[in-house]
């Protein structure tokens, strides 16, 4: 049985791009999970890329798998790239290399060392004017885009760009309220819908040629689609590509909680 | 700064050895822990590697790492490398792909899949011969290289080669008994000794050439050494490097034990 797997970082300028990171100095402790390492990317660095995901930060699942919007997040986004026609020509990177600690400060995010950085990273997958397409995933990320934009290198490319409501804007928005879940997701699912409507015509080299099928009012059957396994380290066991909710945060307080971890097994698969 | 980390399997052999691997047909899941996937190799696969170690079985901290020998018994390794010469140019594969759960069944150890899934490895390694010596830590890698050996190709191969006592056999035959560990303790690097005495003269390409030092009676400062940043994949914090006890399988009754590893990060670390 094949297990196609992600090689990873292999070629410049990725391989600069992972040994030479922001540390602490930029992305100070006391906002981001600096204490698990950045996480950098999921999907195409070979130069195959059609589209780019730009996301907000990495959270457990991807500490974990170390790439990242492995999670529900990534699961809506994968199905919003398929009715794209993107099947793999991908890439997805995050406006912030570690995941968010509370809020980030207006200086942290203007940064330059922290936006010059995550531009080196823009430049290095829009160089090459093979994206189509540039989709970002709530505010933090347009204004990375921003950001890029008012770059000579930024200015130079042009993708259709759309920026969409975060992927689980609905649920971190509605607060366990399942009425005011059941809006947000509508209203979130026609925000995607625009997004598609406008940048749909852009696309000139899907893996999959599509009519453009536009979303409901609600998630439907085949909205959120598995993360294949070819975006993944070698040897990540099946489970790991499953429903989230496999790596949890525990503790007795922040510190603790901070400082943990935990990894469970999925029911059923350890007989 | 520079973080400099290991590519993993970017070229064949390694691509494929990668992605089409044994699993619980050939590793039941009543002897291995294969819901944790497999953990391949730590160090150099680009024919730089010139010394060979040959392990046993990966546990918790090698499962998040998703390289083997990153705890104690790698610290210990990594001493012993360094005692003949060999700071970057070498290569750890194991005799299981899974971490050993409970024992392993002569049958198993024997199915010929297992065997010649490991033996391709083998002759990716030592294919190219510069590899100039073998190590093998414990019975089951000693066994592991007396099957290799049995093969034409393992007979076309001639490296030094020295069976030695598992780095951390003093601990697991000790069962917590301070003498009997200092006294299994001695044995082993007595042990040790007499391989780096029978292997030194075999090591002719050495990162840092040194007088042959060899081991007192108990473990003394520099016997253990840190595991270089450049066997890890990308973007693992510096306390992923550090001494284990950062990753544990904890639960109320064995299955969920064995469902679990808990994660946390080195005391100090965030503050």
């Amino acid at each position: 049985m094949l297990h196609p797997f992600d090689p990873g970082y292999v070629a410049e300028p990725f391989l600069t791009l992972c040994s030479d990171y922001p540390d602490a100095a930029v992305y100070p402790a006391s906002e981001f999970r600096v204490e698990w390492g950045p996480i950098f990317h999921r999907g195409r660095l070979d130069g195959s890329a059609r589209v780019l995901v730009v996301g907000q930060d990495p959270a457990q699942h991807e500490t974990i798998v170390r790439r990242i919007l492995v999670g529900e997040a990534g699961r809506r986004v994968q199905g919003l790239l398929a009715k794209l026609g993107f099947t793999t020509s991908y890439a997805f990177i995050n406006t912030y290399l570690y995941s968010v600690y509370g809020s980030v400060k207006a200086a942290t995010r203007r940064n330059p060392a922290l936006v010059d950085y995550r531009n080196r990273w823009l430049q290095a997958l829009l160089g090459e004017q093979k994206i189509e397409v540039v989709i970002a995933l709530g505010q933090a990320a347009d204004g990375a885009w921003t950001a890029w934009k008012a770059t000579p290198q930024g200015q130079a490319s042009s993708p259709a760009y759309a920026a969409i409501t975060h992927p689980t804007q609905p649920e971190s928005s509605s607060g366990g309220d399942k009425a005011k879940l059941a809006l947000a997701t509508t209203k979130m699912l026609r925000n995607w819908n625009a997004a598609l409507q406008a940048v749909h015509s852009s696309v000139a080299h899907p893996d999959a040629p599509t009519p453009l099928a536009l979303y409901g009012d609600a998630w439907a059957e085949g909205d959120r689609l598995p993360i294949p396994e070819m975006d993944y380290p070698a040897g990540l066991p099946a489970w790991m590509r499953d429903n989230d909710g496999w790596a949890a945060r525990k503790g007795a307080d922040e510190l603790a909680k901070r400082r943990n971890i935990t990894l469970t097994v999925t029911k059923g698969v350890v007989a």
